[in-house]
């Protein structure tokens, strides 16, 4: 397939934004990005960040730290977003958004709430001191990719080129590792290459860590806060998750997410929560 | 000196909420808890947690994740938070907060915006699978404190009791360790016991971590995310602080603060920009 080029490709489609009004677009939640009837936080996330990103200055395009609290669960169909200026700066411009879908009622339910800050990636200086080292992963073709048994044909796992390392990757065959990491190569499924909102997307595409330990089920998202700290070069992503304090019912996941050149391009945490207390 | 009880002690009567209405708190930001005549970024934070907190229904006392996006600097004297319910649930909710301070001309000036979803700490099960594990940091008594030169006399120092590791404190005797951590035991001057709130000004209470790098000056944080995943056992609090990534600029800090029962009671990570660019 040839590849699709950032600007129209199936994540540029479906996470695009018409403006309304001042402060206000609509956008299309599609069934692509959806798994188990419920559309991914990382899609939500980026489809809020666009349409925040085109509210705020345009000499800030790109979020350097973005936290989405999830209130309810955002099925496919029409949305609107609602953002708003904080406060702007020389380098550094804050906002806030909202997603909302309608109800048959014509009641307004708020999905999720986006606090921001933007700046601009491209301006930013290549002094690099990271300590942090990439993630060791098997070479792409030596890591597991397709549909673990029981996740349907919803749109998500279609839309996305995952590969998952092995290592971490034993419960898709009933063999929990006993782990509480992911880590795997991504792309998209129709060759885009990656940008700053995708890395939005990429921060929340992973299956939860506690499936290595044998849990099955739902693992909402309470909030999730991502660090863009780089314009990702092109090529695949590797991404690690890593969860050290399951503790009550709930859990971190810390990523990071590394380009082709080796830099971290991002960094990601969310607070989530165990439905499966097995 | 007898140690200070929760609820009356300097920390209690300095982060004081006095409600004028509803969603609407007074409060005043004390020059106790200063750096370089600046409030301090966790002061402020557990301050409008607080007037959230009364706002939020009251089964949901605790933050367990809130963000803080910090938009100009905050001044010793009067201040008000103006906050929101975005959504209530049955075991969470999530709302939002506003730090307002008022120019002489009368216009108010937004100094920090919170997003957080409260729950209740003491609703949470002892179902512990934490594999993260405490810092290695010498006894207390082999730890360092004091006020490093050039740090005047700011209030702040002398409110906490923080005795540093000496592993990463070299910097403060013109010896710095060439790391990018910092470790350390926190407590109150005033011997009061940290509390979910008291977690907040931890999270933000340890120097900068390029301060090791032999980097000095103002390193101001863009945002701020504690999660409070345990109310912390009396004691003193063990403190780590780490930075894996400073690039372009930009640093994350990555904070864990364990209790006295070696639990890890909260994870912060912020973004903060250096101005010192040696």
């Amino acid at each position: 397939m040839a590849q699709a080029p950032i600007g129209s490709s199936e994540f540029d489609r479906d996470t695009a934004v018409v403006p309304r009004a001042a402060g206000t677009h609509d956008v299309r939640v599609s069934a692509g990005w959806t798994l188990f009837g419920a559309a991914n936080g990382g899609y939500l996330l980026a489809t809020a960040a666009r349409a925040l990103g085109d509210t705020l200055p345009h000499p800030h395009p790109h979020p350097f730290t973005i936290t989405a609290h999830y209130l309810s669960v955002t099925r496919p169909g029409p949305a609107v977003v609602r953002s708003q200026v904080v406060r702007t700066g020389r380098t550094l411009s804050t906002g806030q958004a909202s997603l909302f879908q309608t109800a048959p009622d014509g009641t307004e339910t708020e999905r999720l709430r986006v606090l921001a800050t933007y700046g601009d990636l491209d301006a930013l200086d290549g002094d690099i001191r990271t300590t942090a080292k990439p993630p060791s992963i098997p070479p792409y073709e030596h890591c597991v990719g397709g549909t673990p048994e029981g996740f349907g044909d919803d749109g998500f796992l279609s839309r996305i080129d995952l590969r998952l390392d092995p290592a971490t990757a034993g419960w898709a065959v009933g063999r929990p590792g006993g782990g509480s990491e992911m880590r795997g190569w991504f792309g998209f499924a129709d060759g885009r290459d990656p940008d700053p909102y995708s890395l939005l997307l990429a921060a929340d595409a992973l299956p939860p860590t506690p499936f290595d330990l044998g849990m099955s089920g739902w693992v909402p998202t309470v909030e999730l806060t991502v660090h863009l700290r780089r314009r990702p070069a092109p090529g695949p992503l590797r991404i690690s998750v890593v969860t050290r304090n399951l503790a009550s019912g709930f859990l971190e996941e810390d990523g990071e997410i590394w380009d082709a050149e080796d830099r971290l391009v991002a960094q990601s945490r969310q607070l989530a929560r165990l439905r499966d207390r097995t």
